[in-house]
């Protein structure tokens, strides 16, 4: 957790951390239509006109809950090889997507890019957020020439995150031993000939 | 459209086909709340009591819809090529997800598999059958040694629809000219030289 995402240098109130995860916590009890901001103002203990004079709607203080809270934290991983970094990405991408409460706020997002335009608006700075955290995955795998330089590190995510999505979330079918494995390596090795 | 799709084979009312058809026009126009047993009977011209006698829930008749409606019709392309055929299955798949009303039918299932066991169970349904039906573009190009026997089109189409759905509903970024053809040149690729 950096300084400038606790809120207290990019201008949020005092225990933004505490508003946030709250805030995802209520979002996987109870879903959006449960999600209140005075259920948040409850469980993180702070004043609900607090939060109004930060955040003027539910919407508003998910979006930020969705990039500053603990629950969806990214810490790009730095193994030193491409193919162990994305291992640990696509890893990470499916216990988020079967492992409760993760799983419970993965699905009740999905149900919040059907429901409003100012919600999918949320979510899709949520996905902006993601990638750009995890370009850097890619750079260092440039700079030690493991993938050529105009590699497309937006079509690499999309296939991976896509394929554990499509599996766990659309199909509803188990993963199976290997799944993160061989998907990685399957992209990794269409990446690296295909111009 | 086959004999065996439109009901009176499989058992079913008589005008299925009309049925399936006006139960997606309505969840596109209106969404999963705003569909009605009662607004189906009027769109399609048959009687209430005639649906639910055959599907005793909108979840049910919504569900037989899926597979059976006109709009979501998945004919398998046969190019005599795997890569022109998997071109054409991600195209379909792009055209159903950015062009109204498919994609308001694609947003509305997705809302779907979030809001109840019973409807996540169609869908479930719905791409168990997509990938069934998908099957035989392997088997042809395996029988025309494209690709190994022991390929998983399981986890290629998972790549291909992944990247799809990931661009179009979570990151909601417009595709960028040639996005087919990539996405299916790498997965192939990477197919084909992975064990």
């Amino acid at each position: 957790m950096s300084e400038e995402r606790n809120g207290t240098r990019r201008g949020g109130p005092r225990k933004a951390q505490e508003i946030f995860d709250a805030t995802l916590d209520l979002l996987a009890e109870k879903g959006y239509e449960g999600l209140t901001i005075e259920g948040v103002a409850q469980r993180s203990g702070v004043n609900k006109t607090t939060l109004y004079r930060w955040w003027p709607s539910k919407g508003a203080l998910l979006g930020a809950a969705l990039i500053g809270a603990r629950q969806l934290e990214l810490t790009p991983p730095d193994t030193g090889s491409l193919e162990e970094d994305l291992e640990a990405l696509l890893g990470t991408m499916t216990t988020l997507l079967t492992e409760r409460p993760a799983s419970d706020i993965a699905v009740a997002v999905l149900g919040a890019v059907t429901h409003s335009p100012e919600l999918a608006s949320h979510v899709k700075d949520f996905f902006a957020d993601r990638i750009a955290r995890e370009q850097v995955v890619f750079d260092r795998a440039v700079a030690r020439g493991e993938i050529a330089a105009d590699a497309d590190p937006l079509l690499l995510m999309d296939l991976l995150a896509g394929a554990a999505w499509v599996r766990i979330v659309l199909r509803q079918l188990p993963l199976e031993k290997g799944f993160v494995a061989r998907t990685v390596r399957t992209v990794l090795k269409g990446a690296r000939d295909v111009g």
